[in-house]
C-alpha cells in the first residue's frame, strides 16, 4: 500500500498524467516560457519565511540526519524566489518561467483528500506593466483551451487586490483590521450573508453592492486587462468578480481564479500579481506575477468531459513470428524497424501461436503487423497487415523501410 | 541555498535534463515499454524488506506526523514490486514497464556527491526466457545510441550470476561463505590482487583465470544472449566479463553493467535478472529483470561528447511592434500565431525600441520576426524577416497562416 494521500500511477494513469504535463509544456513553450525545477526537499525556513510559522502544521516537515529542519515543498513560489534572487543578474527581464513540481501537504487526512499533487506554475518576473498580467491570464486561458475546453466550460474570475486596498484607504480602515476585512470578502461566498455582514459592519451594504454587481467597482487595471484580452479574442473567458481576493496576504494587484462553469469542482487555477514578495524573501526588488494549476481538479474535469480519451490510439508495429526458424531474421527486422521509424515495435518474446500474436498486437493497440513466416522468412520480403482494415500485402524490406505504410 | 546534495535546475539545466528524459521515453516507447510512477515517499519497511535494516543508514527516512516510519525512495524496484504484486492479474504478461523517478540517498556528504538523481528504470516482468534478457540489453544499448553514443564510446559488460552459483556449487562452498565470495569478485577490480587472492583462498588461481579471460568461463545463457544481440546487429556493444556480479544479493541470472570505454566515469547503467524478488517481497512468483540508468554520469558523458548541445536551436517567432498604435493588432496576431502554429511566440511586453526588440528575438533564439509597423499595421499584412538570412518580405496575414515560412 502507498502511504495515505499518495497516488500510484499505473500505466493508464501515468499516460493520463503525462498527457496533462505535455499539454502544459506545449502551451507554456508557445508563450515563450522556459522550464525550471528545484528540489522537492527544501530547508523549512524557506517556507516559514514566506508564510509564517502557521504553515508548519500543514507541512511534511522533519529534521534530517544532519539536524537540518527540512520540508517537502508545499508550493513552488519560495523555490522560484530563491532561484531568481540568487542569479537574477544572469537573466534578461522579464523572465517567463514555468515548472511542473509535485507538491506536498500534510493536512489532517480526509476521505479522498490527497497529500500530493502536481502543479503547473507559470510566473513572469521583472515586469510591472499590465501587459504582463494580460499575457499571464491569456496563458491560463489557452492552457485550458488546449485541452478542448471552451468558454462554455470555464471562466476566469478577475479581480484586483489594489481595488480593495484603495477601498480600505478611502474608508480609513486601520491596518490591524485589514487582514480580517480581506478574509471576510474571501469567505463571503461560502458563508451566510448575515455572517459576512456582521464581519464587515457598517461597510457591509457598500461591499455587497460591489460583490453583487462588479460593474459598480471601478478599476482601471481591470479595464486595461479586459481590453487586452479582447485584442486577443479572449474576452468571453473572463468575468470581473471582486469576491476573488486570493486569501494569501502577499498579492498586490490583479488576481484571478479559474472555475468550471458548472460550479461542480474546486478552483482549477489561481494566481495574480505579488510585486513585493521577492523583495521580502530575497531582498531583490522585482515585480512578479504567476499562477498555479493543479493536476487533480483539472483531471476530474477532463474525465467528466471525456477529454484525453484517445491516449491509447492505434500506433506502432507488432512483428508476428509465424515460423520460429526465422526468429533471427525477425529480430534483425525488429531492430531495423525501431531504428528507422522510432515507433513502438513489439514481438513475442517466446514462441507463440500466430492467433495469440495477433491478439497481443490488438491488445497493445498496434496499427500494423509485420509477418515473418515460412514463405517470407527466406528472402528480403515480409507481409504487412493493417490491423484495422485487415488488408495484407507483401513488401520488400527495402521498400518497406522507405514507405509511409507503417506510420 | 538548496540543501546540500540537491540540484537546482535553472532553465538551461532543466532543458538538458528534459532532453535526457525525452530520449529515455522515446526509446522505451520504441521498445513497447509503458510508463508508470509511484510516490517519492514510501513506508520505510518497503525498503528494509528488500535490502535489510542496513539500508536505513543510507536513507532519507523519518517519522511522519501520523507516527509512520517513512523514507524518500532510494530506488524504484520496491515500488515496482508493490505495484505489480498488488494488481498483476490485471495485466497481460510480460509487462514491459519503465519509469523515471527521482531517487534519494542520505549518505555522508562528500564534495560534489549528490543526494538525489533521476533514474531511468526499465523492467520486464513475467518472462523467464532469455529473449527477455536480450530485449532488455538491446534497450540499454539503443538508449545510449539514441544520444549519439557508439560502440567506441561505451560497452555493456555481460556476466552471469548463475555461472558463479554453479561454480560455488561445484566447489562446495558453504552457504555462509557465498556472500563473501561474491563480494570478493565484485571488489576485485578496485582492490590489489593480493587482497582478493587472500579472500578467495585456494580458489584464487581458478577464479582469476576466469576473470582475466572470460572465454574460459562457459555460460550457455551468455552464449544465447550474445547470439541474440548479434541477430540485432548489436554484438559490438557487449563484452563478456565475469567480474560483474552486481553487489546486491538478489540477482539470479544474466547481469550487466555499462561503462564508457575511456574508463573515466562510474557505471552508466546496471541491471540483470532477479527472478525471486517479487516472490520474496510480495509473494507473487513472477520472473523479472531490469536495469537502472542515472542522469548524472550520463549527463557528464554527454557534456564531454558535446551531445545535446543544440537544445536552444532556432525556433519560434518574435512579433516586433514597431508602432505602438498598432499593439492591439499585434496582440491579435500573437494570439493567432500561437493558436495556428503551436510554436513559441514572444513579443515586447512594454514599448521598446525596434533594435532592442530584434536583440531580444536573437537572445531567445527565434527563427523569424513578424513586424507590425506604421505601414503594415493598417491592413491585413505584415513584414516577415528571417533572422538568419536577414531576408524580409511582406505577407498577407491570411497567406502567412497557411504558409510554412514560420516553421
Amino acid at each position: 500500500m502507498a502511504l495515505p494521500g499518495f497516488r500510484d500511477f499505473y500505466p493508464d494513469d501515468c499516460a493520463f498524467r503525462n498527457a496533462i504535463f505535455s499539454k502544459w509544456r506545449e502551451v507554456a513553450h508557445r508563450y515563450g516560457f522556459v522550464e525550471y525545477d528545484g528540489p522537492p526537499l527544501e530547508p523549512l525556513d524557506l517556507f516559514t519565511k514566506k508564510s509564517g510559522q502557521e504553515i508548519v502544521t500543514q507541512l511534511y516537515n522533519f529534521k534530517d540526519k544532519g539536524d537540518r529542519e527540512v520540508a517537502l515543498r508545499p508550493e513552488m513560489t519560495p523555490t522560484l524566489a530563491r532561484l531568481v534572487t540568487a542569479r537574477h543578474k544572469d537573466f534578461k527581464k522579464p523572465l517567463k518561467w514555468f515548472s511542473i513540481p509535485q507538491v506536498f501537504r500534510y493536512e489532517r487526512q480526509q476521505k479522498g483528500r490527497l497529500r500530493e499533487h502536481y502543479q503547473f506554475n507559470c510566473d513572469i518576473i521583472g515586469e510591472a506593466g499590465l501587459e504582463a498580467d494580460i499575457e499571464l491570464i491569456a496563458l491560463v486561458i489557452d492552457t485550458l483551451r488546449a485541452f478542448g475546453l471552451t468558454e462554455k466550460d470555464f471562466v476566469v474570475r478577475l479581480s484586483d487586490r489594489q481595488f480593495w486596498t484603495d477601498f480600505m484607504n478611502a474608508k480609513s480602515i486601520p491596518e490591524d483590521q485589514r487582514y480580517a476585512f480581506i478574509q471576510a470578502i474571501d469567505k463571503s461566498e461560502r458563508e451566510p450573508r448575515e455572517k459576512t455582514a456582521e464581519k464587515l459592519g457598517p461597510l457591509a451594504a457598500e461591499v455587497f453592492a460591489i460583490l453583487d454587481d462588479a460593474s459598480t467597482g471601478k478599476s482601471e487595471r481591470l479595464d486595461t486587462v479586459e481590453t487586452g484580452l479582447r485584442h486577443r479574442g479572449l474576452q468571453d473567458y473572463v468575468k470581473r468578480d471582486y469576491t476573488v481576493v486570493r486569501g494569501l496576504a502577499y498579492y498586490t494587484g490583479v488576481v484571478f481564479e479559474v472555475f468550471d462553469r458548472s460550479g461542480e469542482f474546486r478552483a482549477i487555477a489561481g494566481g495574480g500579481r505579488y510585486d513585493n514578495l521577492l523583495k521580502n524573501l530575497g531582498d531583490v526588488d522585482l515585480p512578479a506575477l504567476g499562477f498555479g494549476m493543479g493536476d487533480v481538479v483539472l483531471g476530474e474535469i477532463l474525465k467528466k468531459n471525456n477529454s484525453l480519451k484517445n491516449l491509447k490510439k492505434n500506433n506502432g508495429i507488432y512483428v508476428v513470428i509465424a515460423d520460429e526458424n526465422h526468429r533471427p531474421k525477425a529480430m534483425g527486422l525488429v531492430q531495423q524497424l525501431r531504428d528507422t521509424f522510432g515507433l513502438p515495435v513489439d514481438y513475442p518474446l517466446v514462441p507463440m501461436k500466430v492467433g495469440r500474436q495477433f491478439q497481443a498486437a490488438e491488445d497493445q493497440g498496434r496499427k500494423v503487423a509485420v509477418i515473418v513466416d515460412a514463405e517470407t522468412g527466406k528472402g528480403q520480403v515480409v507481409s504487412v497487415k493493417n490491423l484495422a482494415s485487415r488488408e495484407q500485402t507483401i513488401w520488400s524490406i527495402e521498400d518497406l523501410m522507405k514507405s509511409e505504410v507503417l506510420k
